[in-house]
């Protein structure tokens, strides 16, 4: 068994098309239903303001699965300490015996994180994206940016953030990857000229709307992960002409169509179900990606139309594995929303495993 | 952040009354609902007839909880390595960081296991129990009958195997703990004078049926820890005055309370729900072990009336915590149903940790 620190990991695996085509293959895998991928397991520590989860997927057949554990915990930078922090271990499929533990503290995620972002806009962009609208100043808002210049031409950054000092700090290390880099007061003016709208917030209630979108523009909505963030107002994507999510179950859970599900828990209230059923909804999503379907079943016919949101809803492995082409024409808007997939953790474990053994 | 192998752990760590005060203030808590601990995420591997189950929990307050994480991969004695293995993961509950990696191959998972049955012992058999019957010649068989000395002046213990050659040479094991052992050809028989049975057997099908309980005993079903695994007659537990679990919650999935969720499966399988209902049930515990009745509100009366099996349930925790007498008198016949929890990880691993470092 080996163990492998941060700087190790780091200097192995970096933003790169072979990294990409690992977690677009782990995607596609996804998308053909060859991956076991569990609920998320996930524990608040209230007295701290942390919370832990842990994440897995096994793509079948594959040599190596990862088991990825994510503290949060939003206190520590008072006493000087990073938030998130993490690791990954690495089992054998075969033996079940641990081949390595990963002590990338939430590195190997940033990077699979920002490889997703990159895949959406791949697949769902225009070709000839070169304006970038990043909401958010933060690592994965540099990322973001980082890994679409593996997929786009990207030539020019516009960027905002609630805070004006840290979107001025954000433009000059972006700046620094070659590219041109515009700061906003406005996330309208951020959007106006963009091909691609990456939103990498914490935001809790939503930032972007249906009127701040210009025709043809692809979004990759990141920052959302648990029940209580949004960061798409629900007009947006019931304007986009076709909406994606890397896991629908994950999606109505921790990500942008929570907004719906809500709306249906609010609306079925009346029948005396509505808190307690909201929570059912979340762990009753099944063993698999694909498990909204058999998971819900148990529900009442009426509660299960309720929650389904106005649109079809594509999944990111599906739109990849099957080559779907969403994007009709250059005026098309396509959303997707990412909230981080077991089955990336995997893929980038098992590449970082290979490039350092 | 500190890392420990097996021989380390197993030197700091043995069944003893220190570790046995751990794991009951463990249970205690979670009995007084102090404990935060969220379902099992389980995950199977199905090409190398494995799976990977990961646990935790947090002792409001506790200054450290583990994630343990438990392979299972039953081919694997074929290329002569162990089935099980596993490691547990240390946090601090203030920081979130990792305080240490106990790499202990399941062998802290084994000891609070079996102290986990002394506990049922301890608060539900007949304080003047002297002969024990265990149904299994494993390491948990034997482990039990260690913890058992704890709590009660165990003299003679009656062993039933399905292979008469592994009886014989647990027989030969156990004799060097200082007891008298009787190797059986049937249940009946190695039960038959019992004051506690012991089932830690991986058995599929009831092994035990009412007919076998002697009045006054006590049974620690500790075999069943999975779906597929049952060890007690339906029976056995209609005719018990007592049935006590760790959590309603996983007994109900993994442990012997499934075979009423079952039974309820089926009855309402002419509603067109019945085998959906029954994967939703499993993830529909809820964050807590007291979860159930929550986490079912979205279920229709009739399906949550047909899934309370014909008794009350208790739970190992509150018994504790609360100081329940549930023997009523020394013919009473008690039964105590073990599926292993992770509020038990958090407490062994804690206290390997206190004593390693």
């Amino acid at each position: 068994m080996q163990l492998y620190q941060r700087d190790a990991i780091e200097s192995a695996v970096s933003i790169d098309t072979a990294a990409l085509e690992a977690v677009e293959n782990a995607f596609a895998a996804l998308g053909r239903g060859d991956v076991v991928q569990p609920p998320i397991l996930s524990m608040a520590i209230e007295e701290s303001n942390g919370e832990v989860d842990v994440k897995t997927a096994h793509i079948r057949g594959g040599e190596r699965f990862a088991i990825k554990v994510s503290p949060g915990f939003f206190d520590n930078p008072k006493i000087g300490l990073p938030s998130l922090n993490g690791l990954m271990m690495v089992f054998s499929a075969k033996t079940g015996l641990v081949d390595a533990v990963l002590f990338d503290e939430g590195y190997l995620t940033a990077v699979r994180t920002a490889l997703a972002g990159a895949l959406a806009s791949k697949h769902l962009s225009r070709e000839d994206s070169r304006r970038v609208a990043v909401l958010g100043a933060g690592e994965q808002a540099e990322l973001q940016v980082r890994a679409l210049q593996l997929v786009r031409d990207i030539d020019t950054v516009d960027v905002w953030a609630r805070s004006r000092e840290s979107a001025a700090a954000y433009a000059e290390r972006v700046r620094g990857l070659g590219l041109s880099v515009n700061v906003h007061d406005e996330v309208r003016a951020a959007c106006e000229q963009a091909d691609i709208i990456v939103t990498a917030t914490p935001a809790r209630e939503p930032i972007l709307t249906a009127q701040d979108l210009p025709d043809g523009v692809h979004v990759t909505a990141m920052g959302s992960d648990s029940p209580d963030k949004r960061e798409l107002d629900e007009e947006v994507m019931i304007r986009a002409d076709a909406f994606v999510c890397d896991t629908r179950a994950q999606s109505e859970v921790n990500g942008e169509l929570k907004a719906f599900a809500r709306q249906a828990a609010n609306a079925s209230t009346s029948s005396g179900s509505g808190s307690a059923g909201s929570r059912t909804d979340s762990a009753g999503f099944g063993a698999n990606s694909a498990g909204f379907g058999a998971g819900s079943a148990g529900f009442g016919a009426d509660r299960e139309r309720q929650r389904q949101p106005p649109f079809k809803v594509y999944e990111l492995g599906r739109v990849i594995a099957e080559g779907q082409r969403l994007r009709v024409s250059d005026a098309s808007i396509t959303v997707c929303d990412l909230t981080g997939t077991g089955v990336q953790d995997t893929a980038i474990a098992s590449f970082a495993l290979a490039r350092l053994s």
